[in-house]
């Protein structure tokens, strides 16, 4: 197959995996004694294993996710006239539009593909770590449809200020209990120090992977792993498709960055066209400047979670006991991003800004009034970005067609908006010594490849 | 012209007005010398009274509304596989989903024509009054769309328990003032007897009806007028040839009632075809228990406010004075409804049922739990109305074509659903006695025909 299949209504029939034509291989991950216990533990299914090892360019969807897809996908893509009116730019803007889906963002996209492997492979229940409650929405709304029982543990601050998300997760059936929490060991040893009370997504996460070893279940990693990105592909394939159908072609593809799974999914299927012979085009990731990996982290062996317990991955990170300051997009605090993202920034594949919240906000608020979505705090670096790259386009006279990933809406995220609105908020620096030291804790490479 | 023109996109070309088809006139509106005054100020264009008045079966949309329809319309009428699964009936569900767009609910679907021709007429300003924020939300967007100023008087206590439907109208650039205010003499008066400082909706439109007097400025009313159905016929109208376009044909249609506007909407459109002699159906209305004004009140000549200023319309009302007890579905609160929806009851064009809160919410988790989408409360009681139809034909031998109007989402209101979820929630019932005394003090028939 050159090329993927979709079905009739413009569903993919597969996803696509850049690992097929890429020169290189991902390095492999390392584990300490620890982490080789916890990753036989973690009883990940041989079908999610076999897609992160493939090198194989098409991966059929099963059709029961295929049929789950078909309840939010084909998703729009919509050329953001309103929003090049405001602008005043010659550039052409489009938007994927990702928010759409009951969970609110393009996470729903591995979730499903999550729930049904898991199910697949005999597991009852999932457990899962979240911050703000996105990945915890998505996992329990993938739960509910493939009758998965489901345990979220959420950083206690966000349970406490955002008892929406909780409200939603429970809709759908989940158990949702604020981290650090009673229930693990992990969680009564983080109560009992005292010292973090409101929580962080790396307890969470040990919380979840802990729970996770239960009879009959299993953790279920977040958004940066790479078949999480292979099932994120589905966005891009489609926005391809789209765009050939109105007769145009991306020069840049925007994306924001937490874990890399919605840059990934937008772009690596534009990427691996372009690998494979066709149009070159630029891919720019935007990150927050409050926790930025790609732009000032280094390209090192880290943890994955704060309790030092995970295999190691070759990413971008500020080290894990990186603690970014509070900020709206909560989506983006994670302080590494994925190894596929990471590699190709190392080669130069992707390139990579990072802006203050105060401006992305700015940039969200004329794109709500324009094009008539609320946009995600997280999504709005991407048209914080695509603002710029089209600003300096005009700047040169020479226009560009720029791709957005909006990958969520912002109606959980008002409080944010009213915060910006009131002038209240503001920006969140980091500065050197804070990076260098957390950079400094990064673990020496003495583990062994797995 | 037949049948409507769709655009090759599928967006109806033309509304459809079903006062053609219909083989009696709407009682006339009669007015008070005070009445009178307000409604030669209230400047509604005559763009809009013309559309009132019209015997016209298709008015043409205008192109620069259709664009903004563009922008979310058509909207997806789906399958409800999931949900008849779910309730294990053999009746085929279908819903049209109308939350899609950036307000969350059908209003938009007429406040962009609403603002479209106010805006023609030279208004630069719109005032309205909103209870629970829908209707604030979406005449903030139009406003932004067209360029208009807005100020929106929002129910005090609305106003701070649901700040975020401040939060997107401010987004929009619209001003929000809690009602009762300082700034109108209503507000003043109302804020001085002391008696009511949280608000009501009789407030918030009294003092945007008094606002709207300023220069340039028209107070906005609300989604009840026949205009605004004529506006909501996009719904029915998609709905009608998407169902052809499936092979199927809707033997029942059911939407929730507030002012009328949504079940006007998907209903009229199917009422008129079969007027000129297609199939024939059952319009279901679906009211809360807790504001009966179809299944409880009377059809009489009403005002539309609380002030008593406004014309008097021929509608079923519960009385302008009824004071309906606090329930989650704040956008059914309305004491009556809308003269067309009244007159085609009275005629047995439609049937009418209405149902308490919990029950309501039951199958509003049901439905979230099966489809992947949180309804608007309101939307709510369509979607148990469908239930209950449903599990009757079940029971009958004899399977159906439902159509549900989900007519918002609830991203908003997951409070409503956390009082559920927690068992919170209680049933609010009115007594006999409350309508008695309120309709008592309907206005004497001492007024002229307008």
């Amino acid at each position: 197959m050159s090329s993927s299949e979709f079905g009739t209504d413009g569903v993919p029939l597969s996803w696509y995996n850049i690992c097929a034509d890429l020169g290189f291989a991902l390095p492999s991950d390392l584990s300490s004694s620890q982490s080789t216990k916890t990753a036989d533990r973690l009883r990940i299914p041989m079908s999610l294993l076999r897609q992160e090892r493939s090198r194989a360019r098409w991966i059929p969807i099963p059709e029961d996710v295929v049929d789950k897809y078909r309840q939010w996908r084909p998703t729009p893509l919509r050329r953001a006239r309103a929003l090049e009116d405001a602008l005043e730019t010659s550039c052409r803007l489009y938007y994927k539009y990702e928010g759409g889906n009951v969970s609110g963002s393009h996470k729903l996209n591995t979730a499903v593909a999550q729930a049904y492997f898991y199910r697949r492979a005999g597991r009852r229940r999932l457990t899962v770590g979240t911050g703000a409650g996105q990945w915890g929405t998505a996992i329990a709304a993938a739960c509910a449809m493939f009758g998965l029982d489901c345990r979220v543990f959420m950083v206690r601050s966000s349970y406490e200020a955002k008892p929406h998300r909780k409200t939603m997760m429970e809709l759908f059936g989940a158990e949702v209990v604020p981290s650090p929490s009673g229930s693990t060991e992990y969680g009564r040893r983080s109560l009992a120090s005292g010292s973090d009370t409101g929580g962080s997504l790396g307890v969470a996460l040990a919380e979840a992977v802990e729970d996770g070893m239960a009879p009959h279940s299993a953790f279920c990693a977040g958004s940066g792993e790479t078949y999480a990105l292979l099932h994120q592909s589905v966005i891009g394939l489609e926005t391809h498709m789209q765009l050939e159908e109105l007769e145009d072609r991306a020069d840049v593809v925007v994306g924001s960055l937490g874990a890399g799974s919605n840059l990934g999914g937008i772009a690596l299927p534009f990427l691996g066209s372009s690998l494979r012979g066709g149009p070159k085009l630029r891919v720019v990731s935007v990150e927050p400047a409050a926790c930025p990996k790609l732009t000032r982290g280094r390209y090192a062996y880290d943890y994955t979670d704060a309790s030092e317990t995970s295999p190691l991955q070759k990413m971008y990170t500020l080290g894990h006991a990186f603690a970014p300051p509070t900020m709206h997009a909560a989506g983006l605090r994670y302080h590494g991003t994925s190894k596929l993202i990471s590699a190709l920034y190392a080669r130069n594949y992707l390139e990579a800004v990072a802006y203050p919240q105060k401006a992305v906000f700015e940039s969200a608020e004329i794109f709500a009034r324009a094009e008539g979505i609320i946009p995600a705090p997280e999504s709005a670096h991407a048209i914080h970005g695509a603002r710029l790259i089209a600003a300096a386009a005009d700047r040169n006279g020479d226009p560009r067609t720029i791709v957005i990933c909006l990958s969520g809406h912002g109606l959980l995220d008002l409080g944010a908006y009213d915060a910006f609105h009131s002038g209240e908020m503001t920006d969140v620096d980091v500065s050197d010594e804070q990076i260098e030291s957390s950079l400094a804790a990064l673990p020496a490479r003495r583990f062994r490849e797995r």
